[in-house]
Order: C-alpha cells, then sequence, then structure tokens
C-alpha cells in the first residue's frame, strides 16, 4: 500500500509541532511496516527562498516562520519504545533548483574568516549536476548525491528543535541517508513519531557554511520495526555498516561513533571487545557529517566483508 | 644521483635528536633537489617490538627507548625559512610484518570501554595484505595502504616531540602521505631539516588504539623546493588537493584545514572569499587523520577538477 | 501576599511535565510579581534516595521515576517574550541531611580514574555545617553554601530536559544562585513557566562527581519583570555582575559568559567593545560551575565597582 | 646567599635560548638550595613596548624579537630528574608601568566579538593600584595582584615555546604564583634548567584579550629540591593546596587539575580514591587561569584545613 503525507502549508507550520520531534505533536499519518510512503517536504529555510527571494529578503519580509521544518509526526504501527525503526530510503525526487546561504551567526569559519555577509545562491539542477556559478564568472557542475539532511523519532519526553541531531536522529546532515540505505533509529514512544525534512542535492563533508544545496523534495520510504534495542542512529549500505553518533567536542562525536563500532562487533558478531579495538584502529573509516549544528555528527563506517555472522 | 640514509642503530637513538624535529642537531645526511633519496626508518616502537617480544615486555626488560624515532635530520639545498619544501614520495617497501598494541594511558577510546589490558599482535604482511588473526580465531585479510605516519622539517625554533603533529608536519598519521602523492611543508630553518619514520602498512581513520600496522621500512623520496610560502602541510595526488592541520579540540583542526582551502582558493585560484566558502559547504570532503596524537589531524580535500588556475 | 507551591507526589511526576522545561504543560501555579513565593523541591533523585536506601537500590527497586524533577510550571503574571524574569531569592531552608553519589557513566572523572563504583552518602546537617565522614573514619566539617541547582523558564518552543542547562537557566548549578542574591532568566512564552528543584546544601566548583550533597528543600522567592531583553541568564550579588552561559566545549562556555559581559558593559555602561574586552582582561572572574551536564556552565563576574551608570 | 640574575640586552636575546625552555641552552647562572636568587625579568613584549612605543609600532619598527622571554636556564645544584623543584616566591617588585594589548589572531574573543583592531594601553601603578583609563574618560583603580606568568623548567627533552604551558610549568599565567606561595614542579633535566619571566600587575581569570598589565620586574626566589616525583605543578598557599593543569580543551585541563587533586590525596593524605572524588565534588575551587595560550590552564584549589597528614 502506497501512503502520501503531505508537508503542512507554509502558513500552518508551527514551532513546537514541526521545528521539534516530540512526544507531544498529534501523528499527521498512521503507516504499517510494509507500506510505501510518499513524504513531501519543506527544505531547510521552510519554504521562504526561492530565485527571487534571499533569505535575508525572507527575513526583512517577516516570512521566515519555524526554521527546518520536518513533516510529520508520522505514526508506525507496533513501534514501542525499546525497539529499532528501519527506515529503508526507497527514492529521493530532487526539483528544479536549491538555495546555499551564509547566515552570519553561524557557519564552521564564523569568526575564522573575514567578511561573511549574509547571501544566497541558488544553483540549478540539471542532468543529476548541482549548476554552481562562481562569483568569478565560472559554471561547475557538481553531481548531485541527494540525502535527507533531517530524520528521526521523538525522544522519549523532551521536544528537541530540528536544528539538532542527537541519539534520536534530528538534523545529522549525513550523506549516507540516501536512497539506497537504510537507517535505523531507536524508537522512543509507542508508534516511533517519525519526521522527516531538509534534504540536499549535494553536501560537502562537514556542512561548514551551515547550509548545502537546500531543497524541497519528495521522499519515498519503507519502515519495518525490529525488537532490538540500540543507542543511537545506524546506517547500512550494501557494502558498509555505519554508526552515527553527535557530541561537542567534535572528538566525542567520534569516539561515541567508534564505541557503537566496537559494541556492535562485541554484540552481534562475538568479537573479544579489546581485539575490535584494535581492528578498527585499522580498518574503520570515518566521514566529518557536519560541525555547525548544535551537535556534531561523525559517522563511522565498517566494510561489511570484514564482519562474519557466527 | 641517489643518496642512501640509513636509519641509526637502536642503541644509538636518542630522545633530543630522534624523538624531537628540531634546528639544533647536526644534519645525518646533505640531499640536493632532484637527488632520489632512499631512507630506512624505524617502527614507532624504536625497533624493539618483534614477533618474540610485545611493547609490554620491551618496557619490562628497559630496551624501549626513544618513541617514535625519526630518521634524520636530512639537510635539502636550498631549502630556506619562507619557503614550501615539497616531497614527493616515491615508493614504500614494506617488511615482512608489522606490531599493533594497545597502549594504556593512550588511545581514543582509553575510558570509553572497559579493558585495556596492554597487548601486541604481529599480523604479517603477504601479497600486499595485513593477515589479521582475530582473537576468535577468524583470519581477516586487510589490504595494504602503506603511508608514512610522521614526516616533517624542524620547526623554526622549538624542538617538538615527534608524537606531535603541527604546522612542520610531523605525527599526522595521514594515509594520503603515501606513494605517488606529494607532501608540502612550510620550511622553518635553512635546509629544511627534515626527518621521518614510523611507517604503516594499514591504517582506519583515527588510529583509534593509538597504533596502526607499525613498521619499519625502506622509503624513496625526491625532494624540490619552491619559493612560495604555505602556513600549513599541504598533500597532493593525482586527483585532489588536500589541507593537512593539527589542533585540539578536533573541530579546530577542521576548521583550520577547512580556512587553509579557502585562502588556497583565494590565493592561488583567484576565488572570492566568501564565494569559496559556500562552494566547499558543497564539494569538499574531510578524513579524520588521527585522534590520539597531542593534537588531532584532519584533511580537508577538494577534487582539482574544481580548481582552474587563471 | 505568599504564594505557596507544593511540589508534586512523587508518583505524580512525569518526565515531560516535570524532567523538562517546556511551553506546553499546564501551571500549577499563577503568581504576581511582588507576591511572596515559597516553593517546595525535590532533590536531584526525585526523593527517592534516603539514610535507608542508596540511589542504587532505588534503580533496583524500580522506585525513580524522572530524575531531577522541579517544581512547576509557576506563571509569572506579565511576563511576556522578549522579558526578563528577576528572580529574588530570599531564602533557602535546608533539610537534616543530603545525598551524594557517584554514578557510572556520569561525572567529570569518568574513565579518568578507576574504580567508580556506584555507591551513594548521606551526610547529616548541623549549624550551617556538611558533616562529611570520610572512608578512612575522619569526621570533617564542610559550611553549607545552600543555592538552587536548577533553576529556569520555558524555552519558546522547545521541551528541554531538567538536567540540561541553557540559555532559558535549566541545570547551571552555579552556587551564586544563593539567598539575598538575584537571578535574571530571558522569558520565552507568556507568564515564563518557571521551574525549579535541585537544590545543594553545598557544591565544590564543577560538581564534579555529578552530584553536590543533593537535597530538598523550602525555597522563597519574589519575582519582578523588567521590559528588556538578555541572551542568557545573569546574577547579581551585593558587590557582583555576573554572566551564566552554558556550552561544550567548556572554553565555549567561559568564552560566551565573557562576552556577555562585554555585552552589557557596552550596551548598559557606555563603554567601547575594544576598551571593555581589554579591562575585563585585567578584571574579571570566572568560576567553573559544572562540567558533568550535557552542557557546562561558566560564571564570568565583574565587581560593580567598577561600573558607572552614564 | 643572594644571586643576582639578570636578564640578557634586548639584542641578545634569541629564540631558541630564551623563548624555550629546553635541556640544551648553557645555564647562566648557578645557584644552591637556600640561596636568594634576584632575578630581573624582561616583560611579555621583551622589552620593546614603552609610553611612546605600541606593540603594533614596535612589530612595524622590527625591535620585536623573541616573543615572553625568560630569563634563564638557571641551574639549580642536586635537582635531578623525578625530583621536585619547590620555588619560594619571596618578593615581586614592581616597575611604575605596565601595557596591555589587543593582538589580531590572539585572545579568547577573536572572532566572538567585532573590532578587534591592534592597539596598546599603557596604565600606570601608584600606591599599588593600577591606574586604567578607560576610552569614555573614566579612570578606574584596580589594585595590583602581582604575579609570575611565565615559570618553569625545562622538560625531560623537547624544547618547548614560553608561550605554551605544561606539565613542566610555562605560560600557566596563574594569578597564584605569587609572593608568599611556594611553586611546586617536576624536574625533567639535571640541573633542573628553570626560567622566568612574563610578569602581570593584575590579570582577570582567562587573561582574555591575551595580555595582562604585562611588566618587566625584579624578582626574589629560594630553591628547594624535594626528592619525590609530581606528575604537574602544583602551588602552595598559606590556606590551600593546588593543582596547575594545562590541556586544551579546557574541560581537560579542568579534568587534569581534579585528578591530579584526587591522587595527591590518595598519595599523600590516605585518602580511598572515590572518596577523594565525592569530597571534592563538595569542596573543590576552580580558577580559570587562562584560555589564550597554545595549551589552556585551570588550578583546583583545596583548602588545607580539610586534609590531614596520617
Amino acid at each position: 500500500m502506497t501512503v502520501r503525507v503531505e508537508r503542512k502549508p507554509r502558513e500552518e507550520i508551527t514551532a513546537f509541532d514541526n521545528s521539534t520531534l516530540n512526544p507531544v505533536t498529534k501523528p499527521v499519518a498512521y503507516v504499517k511496516p510494509g507500506d510505501i510512503v510518499e513524504v513531501t517536504t519543506w527544505d531547510a529555510y521552510g519554504g521562504v527562498v526561492d530565485p527571487e527571494t534571499t533569505f535575508q529578503q525572507a527575513i526583512e519580509k517577516g516570512i521566515v516562520g519555524s526554521l527546518n521544518p520536518v513533516t510529520g509526526p508520522i505514526h508506525v504501527e507496533g513501534a514501542e519504545p525499546g525497539d529499532t525503526l528501519v527506515v529503508e530510503i526507497i527514492d529521493i525526487e530532487l526539483p528544479e533548483w536549491g538555495g546555499s546561504s551564509i547566515i552570519p551567526g553561524f557557519g564552521a569559519l564564523e569568526g575564522w574568516v573575514n567578511l561573511m555577509e549574509p547571501r544566497t545562491k541558488i544553483s540549478y539542477i540539471r542532468d543529476n549536476k548541482v549548476i554552481y556559478e562562481t562569483d568569478h564568472g565560472e559554471t561547475i557542475e557538481i553531481p548531485v548525491e541527494p540525502f535527507i539532511g533531517t530524520i528521526g523519532v521523538s525522544p522519549a519526553y523532551e521536544a528537541i528543535q530540528t536544528l539538532a541531531p542527537g541519539a534520536h536522529g534530528g538534523n545529522m546532515d549525513c550523506p549516507d541517508v540516501r536512497a539506497g540505505n537504510k537507517l535505523y533509529l531507536p524508537v522512543g514512544v509507542p508508534g516511533a513519531l517519525f519526521g522527516l525534512g531538509d534534504v540536499h542535492a549535494v553536501q560537502g563533508d562537514g556542512e561548514i557554511c551551515g547550509t548545502a544545496v537546500e531543497i524541497s523534495a519528495v521522499v519515498k520510504l519503507r519502515f519495518s520495526v525490529e525488537k532490538k534495542t540500540i543507542a543511537w542512529p545506524r546506517i547500512e549500505s550494501d557494502t558498509e555498516i555505519m554508526t552515527v553518533c553527535s557530541a561537542r567536542p567534535l572528538e566525542d562525536a567520534a569516539k561515541l561513533a567508534y564505541r557503537e563500532m566496537v559494541n556492535l562487533m562485541v554484540t552481534e558478531y562475538g568479537w573479544d571487545r579489546d581485539d575490535a579495538y584494535m581492528f578498527l584502529s585499522l580498518a574503520v573509516k570515518a566521514r566529518i557529517a557536519q560541525i555547525v549544528d548544535p551537535l556534531y555528527t561523525v559517522v563511522a563506517k565498517l566494510d561489511k566483508k570484514y564482519l562474519t555472522k557466527r
């Protein structure tokens, strides 16, 4: 069965309901494991930027509502606290353009380089390429690598702003949350109360100016529920298993992700703890997802060929 | 011309001369730009570990001298303070085995996971694979990716321990310092006073237990000198340009590396500063080299196809 | 007028309502500026620890409910978003004993020193002294310095766990929030929706094991509302003005607190920005409030004699 | 016996010898435990700033040599690696004025507040007060609290720049290194090779703009040697024992200092480790010494009345 979940009209987006993941907001849809779920999402600007309107102008016009709104909550039947919600990402449909911005007071190099005037740049998307027009007159094509920037479930009892990542998912800005991969999330409340938004056409490691190519999108998903408990999000691709953790300072995000990988090897593949630690020191890969949000996100990756179920 | 530079016998390694990069120690060799320089290096253990001797046993026997010794200083003709030393890495010849260790008080997950008993594991290297024998009886083959862990020049006036990375290079533990790539280092003193050691057969991102597959090796290099000034090390491969920066906390290493990349785009390719910042937010890659040394190291990478000399 | 606000019975404490500060929970009391408000609070354990029950035993008995519960929300008439809520702390009445605990997985030296077995120690309070019985048989008297550990208002739209400090106040664990001082909080929602709990009989700088002498208490307060906007909490004593900021890593908490002090000098006392910065480099004091909560807290302090209204 | 150790003329200060603490430089004086040692020191500017010359002007004139120079090395008879050097600070004689500066690229609020133009302000010192003339025309008197900013011994084999603090002492910028107190330093090389400089007339916690009231001074000291080993510097006043540790991020400096205090209580006063940890959570004080140098410095303090020799 296919369930379509529409984003709210821009005027109806509210801060508590759409700019947090929380246990209180009434679900906008009820789905079952196995359903194809097609969701329309707002970009991180909440839809106020377009080829004629910069983010700064939108602020001046007063049309900026809640930031980084998610579509949701989506209630997944059978998901209970302590379970793992498996989100299979089937497809991400791109629009014709996306926007990126420098927002003073935000971004990794704020205070590290000069200038930092507010600005927005629109980039068109054609033939799976982002067409970037430089200030010095070059046209550069960047291959798209679309993924979902903000995706998560309700925390057990907090209402966490959608600008923040955490153990519940949220604004992880991790390029591996892409079509073809599976995302695993720890369920905090009955029905999971899932939400998503903030899709990016492409993003560099770190998302350093605070924005990627921010797009509105149509995302196709399928859920399942596993009766096991995980502490932090995980991702699985055809070739890799990944752990995704968020903290400050950045080394703590990395240490959490590495530790989760040790735990996974010990718990699910029967490794000795020290041996797993030594092996990862030779074989793990790590990606800095972002260093601009309230917590920073690191992804640890291990080739699945190294893991044999026993 | 080929110059061969031999490592000192183990008993002659001294802490100030071999476990720091410094402006005082007398050069062991004088080479010219263009010479093929073939260097033998000690592993990070200073040669005291072997298939019959763990690092712990070597400590107990009192045969551990200076840690992470480098072969050097090598004086490069014509290198002056403010210049850039270009190190072309031609070849890294592997031995038959390498050792990795858990060393209590060292390592990224020290205090984050239990156990952490001191131990050393020897892994044999065959057919360009590291043969890892797990504690649970599996044999896993990891393709080798040999690189030079510690490589640098003398600071302008300090004697920096070879366990530390910095603007002068040093213990960056960066897998991109491999055969086929060029390393750029900022020269601090006349002759550069170059040293290297600590070769790894393979290493995961982060070098999390504090050691990789530590090997003694024979390294073939060629130097040249550029009359330009850089602030931090850079690496160039066939396809990428990279900036390599070290700091604590880890986000500061990342920010330095990203800022160096912005600076490179502005200075050498004529980009507008803000535009470079926004573009990198879409296109830069980043690698966590290590999070175990006195400063942590991050490598920012940009595909050279995006940079057009103007 | 005196308003008495009672803490809920232990069984009625709920996670969303009492272990977050949030804009949704219905107020338990409505007060006016000028009222004397007398509040009974639970200790950070939620009342489950007593001279016969360690925290560990309470966990095993399953009687631990929501952690660090606050009494509230208290609705303050006339407080509107953008205002500053002034909380005059009139009195803190101490009980006869308090408990402190080592809780594995929590505390500043977790992973930095050995042992870390869970344990709870009860200390009696007599003649304004905490009577600490050491494991080696000494009795040490520590003068009490009672203060409110968790005190804050609702964020604009999030529900932030009471274990965390922030711009809204919360778990700042700052010993300067004591009788005789005034706390200033930025109002996020109509009525402010104020809550408090987690009183400490005495605490060292850093609250390093994660707990102080945790007590239930009766607190006497008086509110007023100022029609001005502040970004972070402030405290005023007879002799000092203080800014209280929370972040990770700890230097960011310090930098925020110092910057708030610069802003205060510029905005309210007419200093030049650079001059204020240079002057504080000579005259500011700083206290590490805590380094155990989700964000760390630093208090910057300036002697009021240095500030002349112009 | 009184030994007078003169600072070198400004032109003879060299980077390796005076702007590092190192094991190589030849001692400028040989003293014995018990001698009164009277040392003249340069300010952190190396003597180039005066009421007619800003630091910026000195840079432009090219008269700035090595930064933060120390007078030394002073060889202390009988001090051997593994010993503790005790430095009794008898007196610090102040000059008539001191200078403080904003130096772009340096300072805690670099990038956190605007402006940051280079500037130097001279403050006169009269009747034990620093006379601070504000930009808005006020004259503020700050009571002097003179102390030695940079003071340390040679590391075992490195040459550490005098801008950096560490286990060897160095640029700790800790106001408790004042007349009447004793500083304990871990000896790394025979004779200790002690150096000092960078005296401050007064400094706020954090030394946030990167400079205090920087003065040249005459310092009177007396050394003794204890045949015990410490890991980090300690300070003793009439009422307190202190541990002084340096690291980044700032919480690691704090954790090191707290851990050193736990170690001291366990080793020297027979406390149980966990009990010491819990007790410090109630009774320790902490000072942020500085957050501007290559490592940040925190001082943990415990009232000596809580410690009974057993």
